[in-house]
């Protein structure tokens, strides 16, 4: 055990139907105008946009609408957003939809109360303040609903930069596992990708000896596996959608990296270089980096790798429980190689070159040169 | 997966020598004086006490000494410091010590802010405020730490009854593993059977098919288990000591019955009782009421306690595993019989009409009549 502090605030409100309490929600943290940011016209054509209005109205909040957030968020659609909010004075960022349009809210949010360019908060300024971020979830991955991180992709630059602040931390996140129902297979299987990569890092970077958070990334990874192959035969499985729901959740809230002391995010790194030159899905991309920095990385922490072999998948060695996850990608239907979302080997120099910028910003540059990183990436070929 | 409300904002502060922090923490929050509220003279004794006021003195807080609490803490002693709080006119209420004291720390802010009677609130009124309030842990075990939680004794009236309250979670808990080296072994190995009955209630009481919940309960007794057995060998094992720690703290504080439903305590009911009478260590309660009570709700839910022996202790009958943790609690030497602690079986029937009371508060008396409870208690004879 390393020392830690935890401290995670959001409120938490999860059950079906529980969207018409945002509302009330506002009143009592004394918001009366917020942005409301969302993603495409799925929200508007399933009603859930009208639903959100209507809860607003009853609470006497006025509401900008401002759609169109990407599946990979951009920063030219969150600094139009952060005019917008200035310009109208909201008090709060109302996010309706899944980690990207809350990752884009955190940032409009960030902009806000700030005088200076919010992209100056992804390339090192420390974030000191943000107006209050209010979510209602219909995508189950990321874990946004319930930590400080977003992500925003600057496509000038080619950039997928990120913060990670108490300050952007969502007041609270209503969670309803209906509105992931007709989630499509694919990004459902995306999604639980993301969220074995959120722990399977730390679960694998980190000293050994923390067995207690071993136990919890364990018991989330068996229940992402289980869930997810239960949506995939029944995509309305009420039980498995919840859990799959709340387990994502769990998997990026803090929990798992309490206590574990330093680790990285190697796969997220390189994902992060691929789908900002490629705009794949993010997890997509990480299915086909993650076996492949698995076998790369093994022998630097084998007796960790033997032990994920026998609590997820009960085999005895190391490369069986590779093997096991990602014949466990192809089951799903998400890539394992390059070539499958059509990267040709010949652009693996590009993309090790993009990554490079972030092992620096991320402090791995030690270990993650442009040399490994085409290494590891030579792997998914 | 049912619905729930999930809101935990304590802020942990984990690792050695992090109550010199507690003055940084106070300032922060704006508290310009205390009620320290302590148990006995081993704070003092330790140099404990002397830090944490030299930490008060660099951030400037003011402080009022109130020693004196008792591990079943007291109503009596409660409204002394109720009433020390409001002629002092404090901010805050620091609680510098285990469980009992952050218990009693807890109650003490409630009737700080109240015109009434603090033990009104125990036998039904609803807390609406309470003073902030700050912990240094000494004893894992309880997780008050980061509950809602606290339980206080009506010696006259024999009542041991709590409170749940979002107004009582501490603000900030500072938890140094180090603090608690010094805890005997027979008192950590209460702690370890109360940590174990904090999960284990709701893991057999609630409905089936919440597999992620029944993954982080089993995560958390392993833990607890594997450290308990590495301090009693060595009592100041740093890794088994952090982690227990940590694992006790999660054990209580909501993430494992989040989205279980609905779920009871007989056994914390059951013990309450008996400790209300006898003043024996809750913990030492536990170990006698949990394996009795295990064998009389075996029949209600067959598959879990299948479950149970199998994850725990790899093994593959119901009753084996009953029998394999009334065998670990027989090897860290906790009771398990009542003639043990020196309770005669003629006193089960004056046990059972205590709890029956309990049943009663908490919305269980269908299942638990005083009959019931006495049939429990003589599996522990």
């Amino acid at each position: 055990m390393f020392d830690f502090t935890f401290h995670n605030p959001t409120k938490i409100i999860f059950g079906a139907g529980k969207e018409s309490l945002i509302g009330t929600e506002l009143n009592a943290a004394g918001i009366n105008r917020v942005l409301l940011v969302y993603g495409r016209n799925s929200v508007v054509k399933s009603g859930l946009l009208d639903r959100v209005m209507a809860s607003l109205k009853t609470g006497n909040i006025a509401c900008n609408q401002y759609g169109g957030v990407d599946s990979n968020p951009l920063l030219a659609h969150t600094r139009e957003g952060v005019d917008l909010a200035k310009q109208e004075k909201v008090e709060a960022i109302l996010a309706v939809g899944g980690g990207s349009v809350l990752d884009e809210a955190k940032a409009i949010a960030v902009g806000a109360l700030a005088d200076e360019d919010v992209w100056q908060f992804f390339i090192g300024r420390e974030v000191e303040r943000a107006l209050p971020v209010f979510t209602i979830l219909t995508l189950a991955a990321t874990g946004s609903e319930m930590n400080g991180n977003a992500v925003i992709t600057n496509a000038e630059t080619r950039q997928k930069y990120s913060i990670s602040s108490p300050h952007v931390y969502p007041k609270v996140s209503i969670l309803n596992p209906e509105l992931t129902h007709s989630v499509p297979l694919n990004y459902t299987a995306y999604s639980g990708v993301d969220a074995i990569a959120h722990v399977i890092e730390g679960y694998f970077t980190k000293q050994p000896g923390t067995h207690l958070q071993d136990r919890l990334v364990e018991g989330i990874i068996k229940t992402v596996i289980e869930t997810t192959d239960l949506i995939m035969v029944e995509p309305d499985h009420a039980r498995a959608r919840a859990s799959f729901m709340w387990t994502a959740t769990l998997a990026l809230n803090g929990l798992t990296p309490a206590g574990i002391g330093e680790y990285s995010f190697p796969c997220h790194m390189i994902e992060h270089a691929l789908s900002a030159i490629y705009n794949v899905p993010h997890g997509a991309g990480l299915s086909i980096v993650m076996p492949a920095w698995m076998r790369w990385y093994l022998s630097k922490n084998p007796s960790q790798f033997e032990r994920f072999a026998k609590e997820i998948f009960g085999l005895d060695s190391a490369e069986a429980g590779i093997g096991a996850l990602e014949q466990w990608f192809v089951t799903i239907n998400t890539p394992v190689r390059l070539h499958e979302v059509k990267i040709p080997a010949t652009d693996i120099e590009a993309i090790a070159a993009n990554a490079e910028g972030l092992a620096r910003q991320w402090g791995v540059s030690g270990l993650y040169t442009r040399e490994t990183i085409a290494e590891i990436l030579r792997l998914a070929v």
